[in-house]
């Protein structure tokens, strides 16, 4: 017997614990290339948003009264399968619950990078791949730029900032409320916003007088908007994320979108899937990095499966300073 | 003595021919190194609207009491630059007038391609670079893509149907009204939308139903969000014009901006001057296809220097198939 939660409903707008249900799952019996895992730490993200719709995307739908899933880390306690132990930290997909059959084939031994386990589900782990690739290729940021990343304080976001300055760039990031503003100046960002306090626009023009290169889009909405309204020419933009408009199914409003004309600005959205065959390039960069401290890792953890909906609904009110992570 | 065109006033959303005036002016005497040229054709683009604001932009603002410019083909008669001879057909930037005193290193003596002069204008001209580059360079479009153009039986987007037909595309056209559309089948187009008879959104999805690889824009709006809503993965954009947006200062809706991600869809806004050094490869491939007809040249003419604002104004009511010329 196992435990996982399940969609119980679609929302309509933003989501609600009644979206959402922990039940008793039976798990199979343990086929031949096949792994029982005991999940140590959960992966909670924003993308996870859109699988509660029912729209075909580049992941499939969570299915009402079926088990949700999600990045995961976990211990192998049984195995049928070549080349893993009991005992085998492994990462896989089987998340939202406490104990999971998989198939070896789709988890992975974490890398020996002498991390600890958890930053895999972050800084080492999808997050970082994302911040890393959407940067340096989806944006073609390099030493010199000014770039500009919103929700800088969350978990791709932080890492955006890093990885920025680690390359030389100058480094504007957007946030919300004062403990996020300090977060991300001690991250080494050159100049924080608090979008708070008033209009994106005007704080970015203040923060960025001679306008920006790159934008990093974790946001949508008003920041993209400024970000078109400042872009310097040959601005290049990460779409990674529209946060803003997960929940509320309303258009996006943008008055600077003819600027990409006269600026000649290129906006690219980008999947972390894709880059999975360039792990090795991320790994061998971002690992010593992470080891000697220039890329620092930080998570907001919730404790205990039960509070894992409470968790992932907690990153669109901003309750998260770097990756939002359940510890089982 | 020459007449020239200036603006009288900024126009507030949709200009009328009240913000114009056609004024004698003295011309400068004939310095060394300048040609003193009568116009034979003058160009009017939808880009010299935004010219009429108060807003630096890729090119300076007219000025209210100055005369105004624009692309032109004119006959030189006088000359006292080395290399021009009366007789000698050149294309320049002293538009909106009859006559001018120009730099010789500010116009160009027409190619000897053998097309008529108007068409340097138009589809050998800048009308045609950015066709070309803005569909085989911004949008990286190649053989086998399925390409969307908005105001395809316009100057630049009849130019994009017919290269893209070229080079092997498959091409669904938008335009306003059933002789366009006759016009844009009878360029080589697979499909042809009458954007007045229903959404947008509908049509195309009706036209493309596997979606669309590239979208050329010339539109924006509804366009360019329908372009969003089918977009299959890793579709390019290129953002040429967004006529819709010059006169409205409206904000633009965008309903399926989030496309962008899950679609890893890339826009890339771009300015025909900047690929002024790659004229040769322009003229290479376009010369020969507008001599064979290949590449067909279609213009919409309106006599005399007297009705230039009338031929400008013409833009914004779809008055156009193909290039708006005026003929002197």
């Amino acid at each position: 017997m196992a435990r996982a939660w399940h969609l119980k409903s679609r929302p309509s707008g933003m989501p609600t614990l009644d979206n959402f249900e922990l039940k008793d799952v039976e798990l199979p019996p343990l086929g031949e290339g096949c792994l029982r895992v005991r999940n140590r730490w959960l992966s909670v993200d924003p993308y996870m948003r859109g699988r509660m719709n029912d729209v075909k995307s580049y992941v499939p739908p969570f299915q009402v009264g079926e088990p949700m899933d999600g990045g995961a880390i976990g211990e192998v306690i049984e195995s049928r399968a070549e080349g893993f132990a009991p005992g085998d930290l492994v990462q896989h997909m089987a998340g939202w619950r406490d104990e999971a059959v998989v198939a070896a084939r789709t988890a992975q031994k974490l890398p020996g990078l002498g991390a600890p386990p958890e930053q895999f589900l972050g800084v080492l782990g999808v997050t970082g791949i994302t911040a890393y690739f959407g940067l340096l290729d989806a944006a073609t940021a390099k030493a010199g730029d000014v770039v500009f990343v919103s929700a800088a304080a969350g978990a791709v976001g932080s890492v955006v900032v890093q990885v920025a300055k680690a390359k030389g760039m100058t480094v504007v990031g957007s946030v919300g409320g004062p403990d996020k503003c300090g977060f991300v100046r001690s991250l080494g960002a050159d100049h924080v916003i608090d979008y708070k306090t008033g209009p994106i626009l005007k704080s970015l023009a203040a923060a960025a007088p001679d306008g920006i290169d790159v934008y990093f889009d974790n946001v949508g909405g008003d920041h993209l908007d400024a970000a078109l309204a400042l872009a310097r020419n040959n601005a290049r933009f990460a779409i990674c994320g529209m946060i803003e408009g997960y929940n509320t199914g309303q258009p996006t409003s943008l008055r600077f979108i003819m600027r990409v004309i006269a600026a000649r600005i290129r906006l690219k959205g980008f999947i972390v899937f894709d880059y999975f065959p360039r792990l090795p390039e991320f790994y061998a960069e971002m690992g010593p990095w992470v080891a000697d401290g220039t890329v620092k890792s930080r998570e907001t953890v919730v404790d205990g499966l039960d509070n894992t909906a409470d968790a992932f609904l907690g990153l669109f009110e901003g309750a998260n300073t770097g990756k939002m992570l359940v510890r089982l």
